[in-house]
């Protein structure tokens, strides 16, 4: 078809609507009819078929849609794609089916190749899913690395450990830290860098200081309200999402604390709303975009190689991380 | 395929996997192949090929990632997507290529429908272009009624006027307005709906009072700072939409001008971001998602109505809007 297309000097799309009987400007189909004549070319329902089959189609599994770190995923995803001339078929987790009902849908539907953002590859790591689905699949942002999963993430202990080392750094001694949705790897993660902080600096952890949100906006005005309650409130709260971080400022704004000067505030990820609010939060950027990228890349590499009949070896690849100092953070107030 | 997955029990991708040579236990191997052999089953790579090229894909052109609208609209589209089975082929807009390129493109790869936000469908709109794709295509959010395109939208005008009626029964008379891109028809329509609440109450419209913004929130921040600046600066400020009014309560806080005291602020949309600042966003209601689920259902309906070689006749489907009203506004402050 793109032969005929290139001989006569009109798009593919033509050729196809000749083909099909569908209206096009008669000038048009005089030269798709005249091409198609010159290269004795036989239209064939099944080679047209297989050729609009042929395309890398990546299935790309998410939830939360109104998180933020989900629409930068998915910016991220649709960016790639178009660059590489992927597809992408992404749906959205539905609560009452299962996991492995819903990835083997995406790939009896066409997926040939799938990202599979935390938690999903987290759960679906060491139930053997993977490999009855057996299509190339890269895990994102998983919390740690997963043994029988390749992964694109970033170092999120060494990222939260900076973080929190930066709040020190100001001169904060009572730190808060909003842990994830328990279901997540990062909730033990994140924290593990919080923990390992307070520990170089010889700070003692208060249990008091640390409490669980869900990683949802609504889950960190919970969790604020719980640490501003304290005898002994913290200087300084750091989220493991911007989402909750978000909410902190927030519910300052409600208490009317002042942030930066009587409360310090950071978040993680650098999605958009980091930079919608006032104070425009101190986060560790997670260069999503460039992560998706490189997953993308990777399949669409997996995919082309013909030589991939036995299981592929799983690896891992870091993304750099940054700390984004923003407006959020301060040396502690003297109040 | 799928009835030998049916008479063996097992779920169509089994099948596939056993045809494909791929991987699987043996038991479900052992029940393919005798489900096979009962029906005579003759795997046919075409009929695979059609079949698997057969489900409806809807193509969906977006841009401006970072814009909260856009998020909503990603999210509408994929959930209605997933809730009827549909596929999406999402593709960013890029700027160094024309509308026409893009959206052949789209109906090459694979969409045997399309929806086209604004401002795509108002640019796309009297140039032939939509005739010539020959695709079921529904415009969504424009601005006003195209009279070659069918599409789902709120009125605009009316909303805008509802919500300038609104500040005005809370008393104040120096509403600044903040409109949008001028490659949107909103930027006309919503003004319009400004202008007549105001024309409504005998209110003067001061042009001091009506400031350009492209829709983003670095926009925003821009036409507030005109906005505050002048001898007489609005005591409530009606942005065209989230991200711009976002960045009305941004430059707020930072000038110390207490939001709605001292100004109060409202937004066109309802996206996720209006929740997450604080004060929270009064706001216009689109509601983005059932608008989408609108426009997926009626092209799949097009689509499955044989009797479609006709050109359609278009049709406008209104959506229902609402005000939402939290915490950005109140009656103007005695300062």
């Amino acid at each position: 078809m793109h032969a005929v297309a290139k001989h006569a000097g009109v798009s593919p799309m033509s050729v196809s609507n000749v083909i099909n009987g569908r209206r096009v400007l008669p000038h048009t189909r005089e030269a798709v009819l005249r091409a198609i004549a010159d290269l004795d070319y036989k239209p064939n329902a099944a080679a047209r078929a297989l050729a609009s089959a042929s395309p890398v189609r990546i299935g790309l599994l998410y939830n939360s849609p109104e998180s933020a770190f989900v629409s930068a995923l998915l910016v991220g995803a649709l960016d790639a794609a178009t660059r590489f001339g992927a597809q992408l078929l992404i749906r959205r987790f539905e609560e009452h089916r299962t996991l492995s009902d819903i990835l083997f849908d995406m790939v009896e539907g066409g997926a040939n190749a799938l990202i599979l953002p935390a938690p999903y590859c987290e759960a679906a790591s060491g139930t053997g899913l993977i490999e009855r689905l057996n299509v190339p699949l890269i895990a994102l942002c998983s919390g740690s690395e997963l043994p029988d999963m390749s992964s694109v993430r970033v170092d999120d202990a060494a990222a939260a450990r900076d973080m929190t080392n930066y709040l020190i750094g100001l001169g904060h001694r009572r730190i808060g830290f909003v842990r994830g949705a328990q279901n997540h790897i990062i909730s033990r993660t994140r924290f593990e860098g919080y923990r390992l902080a307070l520990l170089e600096h010889d700070l003692e952890l208060d249990p008091d200081l640390v409490v669980d949100g869900d990683l949802t906006f609504d889950s960190g005005l919970g969790a604020t309200e719980q640490l501003l309650s304290l005898r002994q409130p913290p200087t300084a709260i750091f989220a493991s999402n911007d989402d909750m971080a978000a909410a902190i400022v927030s519910v300052a704004h409600r208490r009317d604390i002042r942030v930066p000067d009587q409360l310090s505030v950071a978040g993680f990820d650098d999605s958009p709303i980091s930079r919608k609010i006032w104070p425009a939060l101190t986060t560790v950027r997670q260069p999503i975009v460039d992560m998706t990228e490189i997953a993308v890349e990777s399949l669409i590499e997996i995919l082309g190689n013909p030589a991939t009949k036995e299981p592929l070896a799983t690896f891992t690849t870091y993304a750099d991380y940054s700390l984004v100092i923003r407006g959020s953070t301060s040396a502690p107030g003297l109040c």
